[in-house]
């Protein structure tokens, strides 16, 4: 049992620091912009709140983070009462943020700088894994670290693996994301094509999912894409927000990403049809349109 | 036990064949445009081998095909010498080509009016997948003469589906076709990236594999793709092929495939590289240059 403190409290953060309470027996305080809601979670998990990041880090063991972006991460870490200044020694952040690679070396060098260690650690999984606490983290950072923070992160994580140093977490959920992009416009593609043919999308699946065109968002999300349903995960807003990331890296690091940056655009129609809201799997609706 | 044709031992109709014989135990006669490979085949397999298509379908009761395109197709069929002139009545042609769902629709009224039956059953699983008689197999056509067929081609299939009327089949495959042209394109950008980003690409897919970005694709050439080794598999040629039926298609249908498209031009690339051998994950190298 060790001393925990979980700023941010979204859709992901809320059930995840509710995990590091119930599952993991810690003792939790938390930390939400809004206070309503930190003061909900602590009612009904039974743990503290603080009213802002640097008392919530307070002589904790460790601090997790699940914010917006890089300006809301920056905010509450290196910011006015922000969780970097009242860090223990030796003790570890988690950034479970889906932010920059570049922010986690700057906040993994400022981490050092005051005698602390930092841990980019983006998760995937949406909601629903956030929720059963069957999330995949992946974790850039010092491997000492890591292993220290492992068994604290798997009270809602189902996978977590070290991929390299600092930023190698976002960098790999960069990746993840990158692949997403690819799988859900060819499905969409292929099942806009199937209906204009007249097959029967689910028999199509049944068939062809287990070959060379399988793939865990056909088996997924196959019928409530047939069914014009996208209110199910991961909303476009935030696919768009982790895209231009991806985007961005790329124009550092040399990539060429041709069919990531047309998605990208894609979903930019999507969001003009008032999807921003609609899950990932809404490049369907505007093939359709 | 059944007397049985196969026009067409290309690396895929070869092994399908030999499979109708030892697998079947089906009497097998074949036919192949360059009369040496029969010649070899009915020497390996203990089979027949006939000087023309309409030699070989004499007689039987289920003819397969397994030739390049539609005008092969049409070669091999309805052309001087070809197989539908000697069809038995209620005998069924088997047609295992990948094609045009317009061929299919054409060889199927032909095939009623001629009182016999046909269905298309393009097939995909790959060379490998035809040497180890694991196919899966989208069938088109009348369900009675499915009915039939299905335990014949069940001897080189692990999964055979009826997909729908004559030129189901087909437009099946086809959708396999645009889901990978997806898959595969975001799978060669994550790997590109990643390499470019400095990570363990065997690490990555460890961790992020079994999740949102999954596939069958990212499972099985993830390595090879890492590796630069593209001699494994459906060449490009062929899938430009497919993808060539697939644009014709979408253009008949309505279909809106702008990532097919573009993929299909990247293959384009990957001819212009030299490719035209390489398999379809080679999109990678083209991302290299």
């Amino acid at each position: 049992m060790a001393n925990v403190a979980f700023i941010g409290l979204g859709v992901m953060g809320y059930p995840m620091a509710g995990h590091l309470k119930t599952k993991g027996g810690h003792d939790v305080t938390v930390y939400n912009r809004t206070a309503a809601k930190a003061e909900k979670w602590a009612e009904e998990f039974g743990g503290k709140h603080a009213a802002t990041p640097a008392e919530a880090a307070r002589d904790q063991d460790f601090v997790f983070c699940c914010v917006g972006n890089d300006d809301d991460l920056r905010s509450v870490t290196t910011g006015s009462d922000g969780a970097f200044a009242t860090m223990k020694k030796d003790a570890i952040f988690i950034d479970n943020t889906t932010a920059s690679a570049e922010v986690a070396r700057e906040l993994d060098a400022a981490a050092k700088e005051a005698g602390f260690h930092f841990l980019d650690a983006p998760v995937s999984g949406g909601q629903a894994g956030a929720e059963n606490g069957q999330l995949t983290v992946m974790v850039g950072g010092d491997e000492a670290a890591f292993e220290r923070a492992k068994p604290v992160i798997d009270a809602y994580a189902k996978m977590v693996g070290l991929m390299g140093p600092a930023g190698s977490g976002q960098l790999t959920k960069m990746i993840n994301q990158i692949c997403i992009a690819g799988v859900v416009q060819g499905l969409a593609e292929g099942i806009h094509f199937g209906k204009k043919a007249g097959l029967d999308i689910h028999k199509v699946v049944e068939v062809i999912s287990k070959g060379a065109a399988g793939s865990w968002q056909m088996e997924n999300r196959h019928k409530t894409m047939n069914d014009g349903k996208y209110d199910f995960g991961f909303a476009v807003d935030w696919m768009r927000k982790d895209l231009g990331i991806v985007l961005e890296e790329s124009d550092r690091n040399g990539a060429k990403l041709p069919l990531t940056a047309l998605v990208d655009q894609f979903y930019k129609d999507v969001q003009a049809l008032g999807g921003q809201r609609w899950d990932t799997s809404s490049l369907l609706a505007r093939l359709e349109k």
